[in-house]
């Protein structure tokens, strides 16, 4: 169904899609997004093969796969309505006619980058892999793809391959719109990084893999940018006056998200920081009880159970760090198991390998001594995908410097919910300080996920016809425009203003 | 009226800062703006002062300052207005209670990445420099400022950080929202770019200087963002029809263009670009004779216009490079004389060297021997800040895809007219491709470049009272907000929506 793609045959591919990039000027976004809904169509045509073949390499259960296909699907098609409402665009007219002035005309839009390098993650064969965010973002905006299959379920990115071909063809696009190159070692995804032919690279992985292709891209003699997301471990702030009110609950739905996809998300919830007292003693007696019933599951594939095992080992021989809570049946083979454990405060602040992400469903609490202890964990904590708040009203209300505190070390804070659950809308930011990702500006999830793989360019004076559509006074494909600093939908009406 | 600032000072000035950041989230956009008014008030109020010291430290004219004088106050009051209109802060909203579902309410705004060191440019001593457009549009970002003083005119840095502490005082903003350090050397620039207390650098100069602190900045544990604005050759394409039509007139805005500021501006047109026959001959010869006619200007510096005598020379040196027209008057000490040059396309695109900028008022002419070699030029050309087309409509028609490539090669392409002259406005693009910067996706001009120094952050199922005010259902800031998927000034009307 595939073959290992050569490292000559890299040449060619990007040859196509530089030829393919150049092409796409001469399609609209409406093009494009007609396009990106037939890819939805054609995700659904593969129909049981796909799940079948995704749970046969992924190890996910076939509801979860279900799942996941359905919110592929919405991504294609939500990304494809995002690209036509032109937002992303940034379209900014300033007009010196409307108030006569020598001031030039000036018309900003942004543009496609050029071919985009894509390496998925493996813990969303569907939604974060061949036909993934990245993937669709990258088209939205008019960039050509060459997807790195992923090597833990390359038949499924195989079949992701054929549906968007089949699209392709439908919808008579550009040959080189879409490719995907095959190989089980990391040398084909460095020449894809160091090839002159692609302008940009987006990455969903672990910190050493991310790291590693951004240095890569910065030593290009053209360097491009590299948007990695690499993980995070997502601290959870139990303030006492909630705990207080509904410890149990809250324990309940932090069991729920931990183990959630047997922890293999970015967002799982990998740190807590509670303050010690009769309320955080009866919340871990909660949690000790749920953990203790809570049954092992299989992971995505042996290595990652492999590692889970070794990086929770790592973090458990660490100093003063103890268990608090286990699954208290057995795991099986591939398997992985809750594993809660706890540290203090003092100890977690000296020692930054507890904030390693342990990929699973291990959390670490640690037990503070009182609100200035908290702040002081919050301070010494890394850049995270996302931070939580357990609290009441009246818990902010005495907290406003540890929120603020944490509002500057992640990328999307929650109050009183858990953050596995990544909501595919305009608002939403998937991304983070620094090393949650490699780019705190932008988000890998939602509509402003498009603007990665854009650039501004402004026209000077350039004559209407010759403008891109979306400039062109008439505003032929309806779209948001910021004129002369007022946002509208209108088109520019020469024969009345210019009077 | 300065001194030099030790190493170890640097440290309590990024504490001061780092304490000014955490103090500027309690003021509101509204109060950063009043203060960015005020500023632009005391830069006035330095008077006759402000511009006699700039023009002995940069030798440029007393009409020439007292126009950049006006540009900067411009700056700092149109970037108070746009930080108040909001637009830059991206705010978007998701609600689910506007159709019912288990979706989270997910409100996303761009916040401050924390203090950040600028490091202006020679040749714009108001604008460009401590009191210039980076530091605004930082502060309207909410991000404290430390100022690298610029070496070539530290007298005007250090009057211009006085009128930004007058103001400082007088609208009550934190101490440490603005700090500059001076030294002659770069040990303190570097110091500055390494300290974990800097969260992002601006920068205007030159390819090495711009390069050596974005590898500077990639090599930290925490790597930060660098915005290098590095200069650029900003080439011209003359096409047939319109060097017929109006060659003579073009001459003219070429030769004003190229000599404007004694060619130190990164705009200035250092290439053209030409096809051989009778139109070309022509507009040569009409050049020739302007050029000839030009009267050489004082540099900015003695340093200056060494490295213009170097710099041309070795453009002049290069294999087939032939002197095109030069001033007929003799360049006196620190004076700098336009030259022009020409070379064939074929020898243009073989060697890179012609490509590196020369600073001061030289041009090189490239000659093709038709439309193909024009395109093979273009498609040779590094990244520009600018491009620009000299073209009727026919001539447009004609070189579609000549266009098409030159648009991917810059970041403003012009039609009919210079690039020299940056206006101060929302749809302005300054920046470009690799080498013109170190980051297309952002502006170092215009209401965007605030955007530099944000990063976006959702907010998930918070208490209304505790979001920041422009994500309250309120809208007190009356700023733009994209409401599930609308744009509107509208506030949340909570009693009826939620029925």
């Amino acid at each position: 169904m595939y073959k290992e793609t050569s490292l000559e045959e890299v040449d060619a591919i990007l040859a196509k899609a530089g030829q393919a990039y150049r092409e796409l000027k001469r399609y609209s976004i409406r093009q494009r997004a007609a396009f990106m809904r037939a890819v939805a169509v054609e995700i659904e045509a593969l129909g049981n093969e796909l799940i079948k073949t995704a749970m046969n390499e992924s190890h996910l259960t076939e509801a979860r796969l279900t799942g996941e296909r359905a919110r592929t699907i919405l991504q294609w098609n939500s990304y494809a309505n995002y690209a036509e409402l032109g937002n992303w665009l940034d379209v900014r007219i300033d007009m010196p006619f409307l108030s006569p002035s020598t001031k030039p005309d000036i018309r900003k839009i942004s543009v496609a980058l050029g071919p985009v390098a894509v390496f998925g993650a493996g813990n969303f064969p569907f939604a974060f892999s061949t036909a993934g965010g990245d993937t669709a973002c990258a088209i939205a905006a008019g960039c050509p793809v060459v997807v790195k299959a992923h090597p833990g379920h390359p038949q499924t990115c195989a079949l992701m391959a054929q549906a968007i071909e089949k699209a392709r063809v439908k919808c008579r696009m550009p040959e080189g719109i879409f490719a995907q190159v095959y190989g089980a070692g990391i040398e084909i995804g460095q020449v894809l990084v160091k090839h002159p032919g692609i302008k940009a690279v987006a990455f969903t992985g672990s910190y050493q893999g991310g790291k590693a292709l951004t240095e890569m891209a910065a030593q290009r003699s053209e360097p491009i940018p590299v948007f990695a997301e690499m993980g995070s471990i997502n601290p959870v702030f139990l303030l006492p006056e909630k705990l207080k009110k509904d410890g149990n609950e809250v324990a309940g739905q932090f069991i729920t998200s931990v183990t959630l996809g047997v922890g293999q998300f970015c967002t799982n919830p990998g740190l807590m920081i509670g303050i010690a007292g009769e309320e955080l003693n009866s919340f871990t007696a909660a949690l000790e009880k749920l953990a203790h019933d809570a049954p092992p599951a299989t992971m995505l594939h042996p290595g990652i159970a492999a590692n889970y095992e070794k990086t929770r080992e790592k973090a458990l021989r660490q100093q003063e760090v103890e268990v608090l809570a286990q699954s208290g049946i057995e795991a099986a083979e591939n398997q992985g198991g809750i594993t809660l454990a706890k540290v203090s405060a003092h100890t977690f602040t000296a020692n930054p390998a507890l904030q390693e992400e342990v990929f699973g469903p291990y959390s670490l609490l640690v037990v503070c001594q009182n609100a200035d202890e908290m702040l002081a964990v919050a301070n010494a904590i890394k850049g995270q995908l996302t931070a939580t708040l357990i609290a009441t009203g009246a818990d902010l209300e005495a907290n406003r410097e540890l929120y603020e505190v944490i509002q500057e070390r992640c990328g999307r804070i929650v109050v009183n919910q858990f953050p596995t659950g990544v909501e595919v809308c305009l608002a939403m930011h998937h991304g983070g300080p620094y090393p949650a990702t490699s780019n705190s500006a932008f988000t890998s999830v939602g509509a402003d996920g498009i603007k990665r793989f854009t650039r501004p360019l402004s026209f000077q004076n350039w004559p209407n016809q010759y403008l891109p559509a979306e400039l062109q006074n008439e505003n032929p494909l309806e779209v948001w425009r910021t004129i002369n600093n007022e946002l509208t939908l209108e088109a520019i009406n020469l024969t009345v203003t210019s009077l």
